[in-house]
């Protein structure tokens, strides 16, 4: 299967890593909004300008789009899927039914397939929520996320006047995960659930007391949260915080009878966000251009996708191997 | 949807409790191969003699076949198969590819659908194994049980003279699945993996000793382990292990680089193993019915589900709230 990468960040790279552990898709190019003279892919595919996408109609059979949910991908995503079909990562949760319909409209009416949200929350975590929601309709859900870096949080800190560069690690706390594996279904505020961690490089001479200050208040990111500040140096920030790790746990906790409970869990440990999300892409894409090549048109996601269809191996070879 | 449950034991009672969080099901009935008048339904669900069951065609939507896997299935499957779309939760594991052959022929040729090995394990265990093999294809899988009653095993106690009732435990090692969940990869012997503790009650008189050498030494199912005999009295049988729990963890580890490397974990902890395969199993025949209007036929498993299917909520409401 031949597939395109359309932007080049974090999560394009990790797309592109993930070509050779599945060696059944093809990278046919990676198309770039900058000066693709600029652009240096790790794998050596060619680079192409953005604008020249629909020239590579009929040789990619589908284009994973890896822009931001903030701006880029609500208008990526539907124009991109009148001449592709076409994976992306959507996750501004509260915008999904908009960006669906716009995104099926662009894609039925031109007979592709896209398929949106996809990666780990939204994806993997959301089928975990839907599998153990059906298996125990009598239930309460828990979504805990970290240890991991939040790339928003930290981009929040590093607008903040006199900061050079930060990190901000989210992390559950601990108790009230042990709580929820345990079965115990407490009612848990923001500030129960999760803490939040700041590495911040502070500019020369800058105010790390109003530093400090401006993040602790800072609302909706911080405000409702423990939070903890710690200056440390350019060096440490590029010796002990490259990585980009995530992670989570999805928990529901229910009943079958007044004497019955069980607990389901599904846990995610990842040294690279970026890496494993784009995994999942490629996996993804191959659902898609199967569903396309079967007549379904328009916008699905991980809900509609049969798992089989995510896999390299073949029917029987699942049934065998991992039924 | 209108559901009959064939087979009452156990499981079958499973299935009728998973109808009170299921308002969209609506029980038809109870087929047993014994006297209808010497069982009792939980529920005051009408039991029919399972001869009878064909009587029933265009009145039930689909079966829900609580057999053994041993004997029964092999036959009910494909015979009810005939009439009725049917769920079976088939766990022989080596002999699937030819269940699902004798199923598949059955179903498709008189335009029904089955589906078959669903529950947990195979089932939601199978369907993380797929997706975790999808997201990390280079990696490693491994399938914890218990700490839970393994009725085999116990029926292999049950059948040691001078026993008159036991109850077996699969326990996963402690050091072994730690290890697994940190990422490590070690290759793990059965021993290494499960221990197995039994509970027995002797009759009067017997040779304890004896009994004890005969579980310890039994081929396949306690040789290759370490193993824990305990005597206990029928007392403490009734009150101390009256309860089916079960359980377990699906793990894979692996890597999307050199540098980057990633652990997931499904696990469920049951307090009743019947009750919740009877649940999963009701969320099956849900997406079997579905599949039947949709002209999809023929046997499935799981792995050829598309997950909203199984759900009572519509696509908006999954998007919108599970997503």
């Amino acid at each position: 299967m031949k597939i395109g990468i359309y932007g080049y960040g974090n999560l394009g790279r990790g797309v592109e890593k993930a070509f050779e552990k599945n060696p059944d898709m093809e990278l046919v190019g990676v198309f770039t909004r900058r000066d693709p003279a600029s652009v240096k892919t790790v794998s050596g595919a060619p680079v192409y300008p953005a604008e020249k996408a629909e020239e590579f109609v009929g040789e990619i059979d589908v284009m994973i789009l890896c822009g931001g949910s903030a701006t880029d991908l609500p208008e990526m995503t539907p124009a991109l899927a009148k001449n592709f079909n076409v994976v992306d990562s959507y996750d501004t949760h509260a915008r999904i039914p908009e960006h669906f319909a716009r995104v099926d409209a662009a894609a039925f009416r031109t007979g592709h397939t896209a398929l949106i949200s996809a990666g780990w929350d939204p994806g993997l975590f959301s089928l975990a929520r839907l599998y153990m929601n059906a298996a125990l309709p009598d239930g309460r859900d828990y979504t805990f996320w970290g240890r991991g870096v939040s790339q928003g949080h930290s981009d929040a800190i590093r607008r903040v006047p006199g900061v050079k560069d930060a990190r901000q690690y989210t992390v559950p706390v601990a108790e009230a995960l042990e709580a929820v594996r345990e079965g115990k279904q407490p009612e848990l505020s923001a500030r129960q659930k999760h803490l939040r961690e700041c590495y911040v490089v502070a500019e020369e001479g800058a105010d790390r007391a109003a530093i400090e200050k401006a993040i602790r208040e800072m609302p909706n990111y911080f405000a409702d949260y423990d939070t903890t500040v710690t200056f440390i140096s350019e060096e440490e920030l590029k010796r002990d915080h490259w990585r980009l790790p995530h992670g989570g746990e999805v928990i529901r906790s229910g009943n079958t009878s007044e004497e019955n409970g069980h607990v389901m869990t599904f846990g995610l440990k990842l040294d690279s966000n970026p890496e494993f999300t784009g995994s999942v892409l490629l996996a993804c894409a191959r659902a898609v251009g199967r569903m396309n090549t079967r007549g379904i048109f328009g916008c699905r996601t991980l809900f509609d996708v049969a798992p089989a269809d995510l896999s390299m191996l073949s029917g029987e070879e699942l049934r065998s191997k991992l039924l």
